[in-house]
């Protein structure tokens, strides 16, 4: 009996007909004769109006640990509903069914409350009820530390939560639910030409989480990998029956379609700062970017250019909330960096292209620049991994750039193994 | 250091305004000193919103232990939640203070989920954390199974909650926050001459909670006398620093008010069916009360008087909601039984008179029946204990009766030691 697991996210137990939908989803797995666990996020708003409440009651304050363990504590219930929910809609269904709580399956984190990181699932009792035929419903999203809080894992932890059981209980399969049918080559909003894709590695799943696809929280993509966990991206919006072959993430070698680009991804929550003429001397680059670490400032896409009159322009991006505490630890060290002007734009996104083709293919980076140029765009910076090239426009162009680039790399037409025109 | 247990209901946490009203009230018994534990409930319309989604999910059924104790998982957030904002917002005020749940606080019931008995309480790491001056808010009303299940008390649970915790610490005082400022002689929706009284017996308010009084629950009561736990019923509506005396319930040697009749109570969820005409056959009662037990009803005061014409007539009160249950019960004997006809009647009250007094003056009963009969206000059916008298009467009388017997027994009047007039 091979033991499956499912996840739904909070969109797909929105409500009771939605939780009532879902249970149809779980019943197909259970009918075929799987050992099947379910974990389930809390009802579409629910968590935004936990933490609101909590936040009513006092606001957050990293220096306050008790804070964030009672905020977990409150936020937690939300998961706790819905796995209670959808074991009596199961129960109603005919099936043995439970809810497991974080502390009652055993998911160990760390004391890192808002954010924890799973150290270990104790997944003995869970395993030997499942294999016994009775579906666990699980509630994502949480954990228990060693002295007994609940703590929560953060924002699309139920993700995470996921791939965690599939990898502790060597799970066939982890199927996320969602409302949407699968992984796309970019975002359909932007062009009708988006297309589903059949198959993705983990490294380029990894990619596009980071780069702003919200399908998979990162961290769910970085534990399946480590564990190899057959994961899979499916919607809960379709009737149980209908065909719903979802996008698959597994190894590369088993991603048979042999695309040297993937997915065009573009990141919207960025900023860009430039500071004009910063004297060429050892140790300013190092001053600037430890004053931004320790501001906690997230720093991404760095260029050094030399300036027009002397010295060098420092240009580097940012998540857009950030720009404001960066801008200010900066302008505070204005004389001891030397710069002259400190230059603020929030009028730029992140257009990427991935995919682990690019690993033994040349020329990915040129029809990229090639692109941009026919349409008069302008790149700022650039930034590169083994598989993906970024690079930082203006946001006037961001559709425009990604249309062009998913027509560039084939993606457009429904081939398999297209190379770029 | 005195320990010192309180609790707060639901509408004395409804919002945060109302729990930090709370807090201010747990900060004065902290800087007084104490070692303090807050029990709480659900904010107010939490639980009836949870029990509706559980409802809606898949009905209750007395069968189905499964699905109780998922509609129990569902329903314990709401304390959950509670517990989580009154710590945070007293982390706000200064005071280092956690949340318990009730796997945490290690109260363990039985699994009868949805009504659990509590077993015990493994208090030693609560009573070591209080001790150490953190506050305790344990969230009310949810125990744990041995088998590690979340269960919860029942309706008022929360009551129970405070009492148990107060026996198993030893605490110097229970005090119950809620939204009255104590218990009345009456309720003061029927006679404004109602006033709070400053103490009561164990005894007389479990005759009150049993009879209709919605101050406390019957269970808390009873588990307050069973372990002499100091109980107190008190305000959270007023100013923190005002005077709040409430009303103390104690051991009947120390309410030092010498009243005959402390209190006069009315029960509105009464119904009485009649059976005329009942052959006067040893084994005909038994046939009825048995079937009724069968049907779960709970029956109250019986009556049987002779017929006019031959055999005898038998009356009864059950609760309104078990009146069609019950007819229908009987009805399908009434050959068996061979009874003439069954009257069925709504439209009745059960008003009481409560008093340790009664145990060693006379006359209490007399002045009841006298005070009634002034008033042309027939008497249906009789029933006594050794601390109360109750009368079924037409629910058309019923303020009037509660207002004629509060003064006949010299309750309108401030006085102590009052004789029935």
């Amino acid at each position: 009996m091979a033991r499956i697991v499912m996840k739904f996210g909070g969109t797909s137990v929105a409500d009771m007909s939605r939780i009532r939908h879902a249970a149809e989803f779980v019943r197909r797995e259970a009918d075929a004769g799987h050992a099947v666990v379910v974990v389930v996020s809390a009802m579409a708003g629910e968590t935004n109006r936990l933490v609101a409440l909590a936040e009513d009651a006092g606001p957050p304050d990293p220096a306050l640990d008790a804070r964030s363990i009672e905020a977990d504590a409150v936020i937690a219930t939300g998961e706790q509903v819905t796995s209670g929910l959808l074991a009596i809609a199961l129960q109603k269904m005919g099936y043995r069914a439970r809810s497991w709580q974080g502390w009652q399956a055993r998911l160990k984190t760390d004391r890192a409350f808002g954010r924890a990181r799973i150290l270990d699932i104790e997944a003995e009792a869970l395993a030997a009820a499942i294999d016994g035929g009775e579906i666990a419903v699980v509630a994502g999203f949480q954990g228990l530390t060693d002295d007994g809080r609940i703590t929560t894992l953060g924002r699309g932890g139920s993700d995470t939560t996921a791939v965690a059981f599939a990898a502790a209980l060597k799970a066939l399969r982890c199927d996320i639910y969602t409302d949407v049918d699968g992984v796309y080559t970019t975002d359909p909003r932007i062009t009708k030409m988006a297309r589903r894709t059949s198959k993705l590695s983990y490294e380029e799943m990894l990619e596009m989480a980071s780069l702003g696809a919200k399908v998979l929280q990162t961290r769910s993509v970085e534990l399946a990998m480590a564990y190899r966990v057959n994961l899979r991206v499916l919607s809960s919006f379709v009737a149980p029956d209908a065909d719903n072959p979802g996008t698959i993430i597994c190894d590369e070698e088993e991603t048979m379609e042999q695309r040297i680009v993937s997915a065009i991804t573009v990141s919207r929550d960025e900023a860009r700062i430039s500071l004009l003429n910063v004297p060429d001397e050892p140790g300013r680059a190092a001053r600037i970017f430890s004053a931004l670490a320790a501001a906690a400032v997230n720093v991404d896409m760095i260029i050094q250019s030399p300036a027009r009159t002397s010295g060098a322009n420092i240009s580097f991006t940012i998540p857009e909330g950030d720009l404001e505490r960066a801008s200010s630890a900066i302008e505070s060290l204005k004389t001891e960096i030397g710069y002259d002007k400190l230059i603020a734009d929030r009028e730029v996104v992140k257009v990427s292209v991935i995919g682990v083709g690019m690993r033994s293919h040349t020329g990915v980076a040129s029809t990229m620049f090639q692109t941009l140029a026919d349409r008069k765009i302008n790149i700022h910076n650039i930034s590169t991994s083994e598989i993906k090239i970024s690079v930082l426009i203006h946001s006037e162009y961001a559709e425009l750039a990604v249309r062009a680039l998913h027509q560039a790399y084939g993606l457009d037409r429904d081939a398999i193994g297209a190379t770029p025109s």
